[in-house]
């Protein structure tokens, strides 16, 4: 893409009525733009990282044999009366407004109870279990304080997926295998090594437990307690002398850090089935009530925990894997003509080569164009300028590395050249 | 796919509770699920579907060289104090609801407002412009009655684009280029023969006007009066002697006909900009507004509408652009191990050859799956049974003709093979 026809430009400075590190980069390098506290819009940019993080996301739902569905925002008050959840003493986070008839009306903030309410109609003998579902949702959250930027927003895209089981056999064996595909997840996004699975409340051996996935981050908002030789961490709420014990080790193996949740996953038992009503006949003949397990991945809180955990001094860093383009190609003297069509082959070389480029091909400076490329982060650059050409060639850096390197301009059908540039790309996060 | 895997199933009747074609087959058929008056999920089927009208919009959009962005459904009611949207009387769809703080906010119903705030602080001098960027965003509209099913939600998908231009003559010349690329859009879609542009209000000479795209439909909640020689339309609030004398025609040229609005768009000119303070600085150094045109697709919308054009007293018909899938494979002795193997055969065969199929694996009688299969509307049915192995042969049918026709099986890396099927889905709308 010509950054040239890219509508955002980065700012000059970090908004000043931000406090977190992730709202103020994003918004300054114009992946982000603020609405109100807690309320972000996607540019063009940001949109692109939310959207390589989605399909990531997608790909292991699918591996699990969900099926992927879009549930409405709008909810009904009569279907969160049968769980207690519609009452503002229950839940704290609702949005809620008024049909022209004057019938309450919410706003979606999870949704266990209209999926059970929509399966249950199709699920009524065993042999329609398992069932998986998931969707991208916009969920909507009437938090009291919005001040992490986009970790923790009042409107934010999640994945959440259900899984409805016949048996707690059934439900536990796929709760197991999808803790697997969420670790699978942040692996790839570049959170592998920094994330841990904590168990959040109740132990596995009781009908209703979760666990969440926490990523080891300075501005976190939760605790944890972390072995990192043994890749175990707990909860603050469980960190006591007792439960350290049960796991046959002391409180001082472990060490407190601040962390990032990026994903939680619940098991409901049979619990929420038995309060909508959700029973089926299973093969003895004899009725009985689903089990559900539920899976939330929030997928613009990953751009933000991502933003938090890579950036430096200079800006975003991000991993390949979710990066807005692979390659940032910089033409340092956009105005001689020499040097931008030699810019423009480039260009095209590397687009042939099937990465995807953002070409800075703006008549601006060449110290405000290095500088744009640290903030924007994507992770390889590639410069070319009078300077460069002289030698016949180009430089290449790893934003995430310190030094930079200058390489021969390619040859016609060089397969040296996209070697090069994977050998350059491979060494980023 | 594997029907045996689709968590929907086909209902035996239509919902009681709706009056509207559409939402009385999508909902027996299995691709939404009503949550209340006017609101509906996407289940996967009535996903897919809109899938794929969203990717034919999107290519649309990209041609226009439109940027993607994804605004917020929470609005900041100071943005549209400053043109006097926010108040009940002047638009009458608001959701609106409060923060923990007492202050007010609404659901975006439309998005002019907050990307005339966003882009202006992008877009300074004429060198920024012109920009366009667009959005598939829900959109949430207070309305009074929902009977329409999905043609008239009070949550739905809508494609919404933004221009701004720096003069009226580029305007009005991205006004001429989008108006075409609409008429791709519904040609591709299969509303082409049907689908006119109507003058809304104002006319071609006036700052502000605005123009329809109506697709004939005897369900349709709009008038217009058409003339199916020279594919010309009128909306009924302009239809009037003295306008139709300015087009060189007559009254009795026009028959009446119900329509459903499948896209508008508008030119706003300068006013909205000046409203929100949008200026710029111009070539010759003054200060001028920018000018601003909209152009919006619902997209759930038109799944409705292509129901209620093309569904036959069997079911629904699917125009092969936007079906769900190309092929419904149909097994009528899924129990008889030798049937039910050459059924799998010919599934892999295909997909291999590019297709999408559905297949039907299901243990049901042949009755049940091509009732099935005549509801769901797929646009190509192939079915396989003891009856047609007897003649090592296929039957093949095109879901909006009558006659259906016995194939031989194909051979291994038959050539043929793939020239019949496509042969038979070209018949298909």
């Amino acid at each position: 893409m010509l950054q040239s026809q890219l509508f955002t430009k980065t700012k000059r400075q970090a908004p000043t009525d931000e406090i977190s590190k992730n709202a103020r980069l994003l918004i300054q390098a114009g992946f982000i733009n603020k609405e109100m506290a807690g309320v972000y819009d996607l540019l063009p940019l940001g949109l692109r990282v939310v959207n390589r993080i989605r399909k990531i996301v997608s790909e292991e739902m699918e591996k699990l044999g969900s099926e992927e569905i879009s549930m409405s925002s709008l909810q009904n008050k009569e279907i969160w009366k049968k769980t207690g959840r519609w009452e503002d003493k229950a839940v704290d986070v609702w949005f809620k407004s008024k049909f022209k008839n004057d019938t309450e009306v919410g706003f979606g903030w999870s949704h266990e109870e209209p999926i059970i309410e929509m399966i249950k109609s199709y699920a009524e003998s065993y042999k329609d279990f398992p069932r998986y579902v998931h969707q991208f949702q916009n969920k909507m959250r009437n938090e009291v304080r919005a001040k992490s930027g986009i970790i923790r927003c009042r409107e934010f895209l999640m994945k959440d997926m259900y899984a409805f089981c016949a048996s707690e056999e059934d439900n536990l064996a796929f709760y197991k295998k999808s803790t697997d595909a969420y670790l699978k997840i942040f692996e790839h996004i570049g959170l592998g090594d920094i994330t841990y699975v904590t168990s959040a409340s109740g132990g596995v051996f009781t009908d209703k437990f979760s666990h969440e996935f926490q990523a080891l981050c300075d501005s976190g908002e939760d605790i944890i307690y972390v072995n990192k030789n043994k890749k175990i961490a707990v909860n603050e709420e469980i960190y006591n002398e007792e439960n350290i014990k049960k796991m046959g080790m002391e409180m001082k193996d472990f060490e407190k850090r601040k962390a990032a949740e990026v994903g939680n996953i619940f098991n409901f038992g049979t619990g929420k089935c038995e309060q909508m009503g959700f029973y089926f006949i299973d093969k003895d003949g004899t009725k009985k009530p689903a089990h559900l397990s539920s899976y939330g991945i929030g997928i613009t809180r990953l751009m933000g925990v991502l933003t938090e955990v890579f950036a430096d001094d200079k800006g975003i860093i991000w991993p390949k894997e979710v990066a807005p383009f692979q390659i940032h190609l910089l033409c340092l003297q956009q105005d001689n003509q020499e040097v931008s069509s030699k810019a423009k082959e480039l260009y095209i070389d590397l687009q042939e080569a099937g990465y995807e480029v953002l070409y800075d091909d703006r008549s601006e400076s060449a110290g405000f164009k290095l500088r744009d490329a640290d903030l924007l982060g994507v992770p390889l650059r590639i410069v070319i300028s009078g300077k460069t050409l002289e030698k016949e060639s180009y430089e290449i850096k790893v934003r995430c590395l310190k030094d930079q390197k200058i390489m021969p301009l390619p040859k016609k059908d060089s397969i040296d050249f996209k070697a090069t540039i994977q050998s350059y790309l491979n060494q980023s996060i």
